[in-house]
């Protein structure tokens, strides 16, 4: 098993990715191979200085870099040898089994849709954050981000591959799945949630339990809460302010300060494309990296892509 | 100058109402008299303990209530005599200058809508809720649900009246309004907030500064924060729900606990309606009526619905 990651993506590249690796060679205790996608001679330096064992790992000359603010589309185009566009050939050709970076989010997102197929079926491939609960569980909002505009049927799917993510990674049995709206009632909303609702009451596919509000997005009532990209983006980006607020503010309060440091998570799977393609925040540093490669490497042991395609396709 | 209370409205009417007009009384210099509409057998006695000079108050007997979870165009035809309905007609009949109530926010909402006229000009009137910053001013974010759907021009329209309270009530002289978005640059976003923003932009009327993300909302970019009433609703209890958090976990943090305590600030006036009527959190304590009462005075003293009713029509 081969998981590729883009040495040169994030704020901190290529130093922060490899003291990642090096903390994933440390504790995992997989055999999985790690290529290293990126200008070998600035990564080459650092991995003699960090890693004594690195026959688990390989490298990848890319003598191109998209940088974090480049067009993404016109970025691909001009630089064929860039990281992010050897990741991508690497998958599609089947040298390695998943991609992994924090660099140019859009390079990421149009690579993912264009170098690698959607699964048949799916109409939008979405993106998700990690949302921790006080009872130290966690649980998964999506989309936060890649689609803007929804249809019902849209927000079906996004609570099927949520709840599939749920069980298969989060390892809860029957996730309970919630519309995001604003009352509780079926009825409440906008015409979206409206039209929404008795869509994802009568699927058979998921475990719905109704509306919830914002208050609710950090309690236990739902383990899979579903938006249109817009509100979902607006939520991530403000749950990720109250860490900052509680840094600033100096509040010692573990749950704000571990859980909510979202960038710890590593970072969201595109669900709904057929290989496990991984997209990091910028600042990603070292446990971003080492986090992010065990997604990867939880997506293929729990073969989370082949019952994605099994439930979209039966 | 009077101002009308439902005395039947929230979870603890009418004790707390009592001791909210108690504590206004106490610390305002105004002359403003306070009429008190509700169940008198109820009001009386609380007043009598209570309130030693009562030459400021008057009473109007209500023998009906509207309970917090009736339907309320239901509830406000069956209920003639109830205290949402007298206070509406004591303000259209210009008995009262402004209309407080903790109760019913959907039976305020119809009332505000159908007893007293939208200002000419004003496509969709709005709710709003203070947006505390960390250098201690605060902002308006809106609208925060009463608008789920909405045009670009109804984000144009919130947008001035959010302007216009920000100068007259906040008192910010030029205040900076901002799109909520999803990304800083213009095309961001789903088609109403890229339809928006041109509009917004080319606006002689208000200050726009562009685009802010969720994690601007409680920073200090913008003094006007502008969305349709979805997002804004989930942003809203979101932020209200990071305070029952800080509260449950027994964070001692100033900010936290002062500045989002969102009961604290009173109620959110309905913007574009032709007479002050300002609508309470059913869970409405002494300090939030004391609040509203103030706002409603200083929406009198500053003559902010003129200031509306000359920007609409001019």
């Amino acid at each position: 098993m081969k998981i590729g990651i883009d040495m040169m993506g994030g704020d901190f590249a290529p130093a922060e990715a490899v003291k990642g690796i090096q903390q994933f060679l440390e504790t995992a205790s997989s055999n999985t191979e790690l290529v290293l996608i990126g200008d070998e001679a600035r990564i080459r330096p650092l991995l003699d200085g960090a890693l004594k064992d690195s026959t688990r790992l390989s490298i990848v000359h890319a003598p191109e870099t998209i940088d974090m603010h480049e067009h993404p589309t016109k970025a691909l185009k001009n630089k064929p040898n860039s990281s992010i566009n050897l990741g991508f050939r690497l998958l599609a050709q089947e040298n390695i089994q998943a991609f992994i970076s924090a660099g140019n989010t859009g390079a990421m997102m149009v690579g993912a849709l264009y170098s690698i197929k959607t699964i048949e079926g799916i109409q939008r491939p979405t993106i998700s954050t990690t949302v921790p609960r006080q009872n130290g569980t966690t649980g998964i909002l999506l989309d936060v981000g890649i689609n803007s505009d929804c249809k019902p049927e849209n927000l079906l799917q996004f609570a099927i591959l949520g709840s599939l993510y749920a069980k298969n990674i989060l390892h809860i049995s029957n996730p309970r799945v919630a519309l995001l709206n604003i009352g509780e009632e079926e009825g409440k909303g906008n015409l979206l949630v409206q039209a929404a609702y008795p869509i994802l009451r009568d699927s058979p596919k998921i475990n719905f339990i109704g509306n919830i509000e914002g208050r609710d997005i950090f309690g236990e009532k739902a383990d899979v809460i579903v938006c249109e990209g817009f509100t979902g983006n607006v939520v991530l980006k403000l749950a990720e302010s109250f860490y900052d607020i509680a840094v600033t503010r100096n509040i010692q309060d573990d749950f704000l300060l571990k859980n909510f440091n979202f960038e710890s998570y590593g970072g969201t799977p595109v669900l709904g494309i057929a290989e496990p393609v991984i997209i990091g925040h910028g600042i990603s540093k070292a446990p971003a990296f080492k986090n992010m490669i065990s997604l990867a490497e939880l997506m293929l042991e729990s073969r989370l892509l082949d019952k994605i395609k099994e439930n979209f396709n039966s």
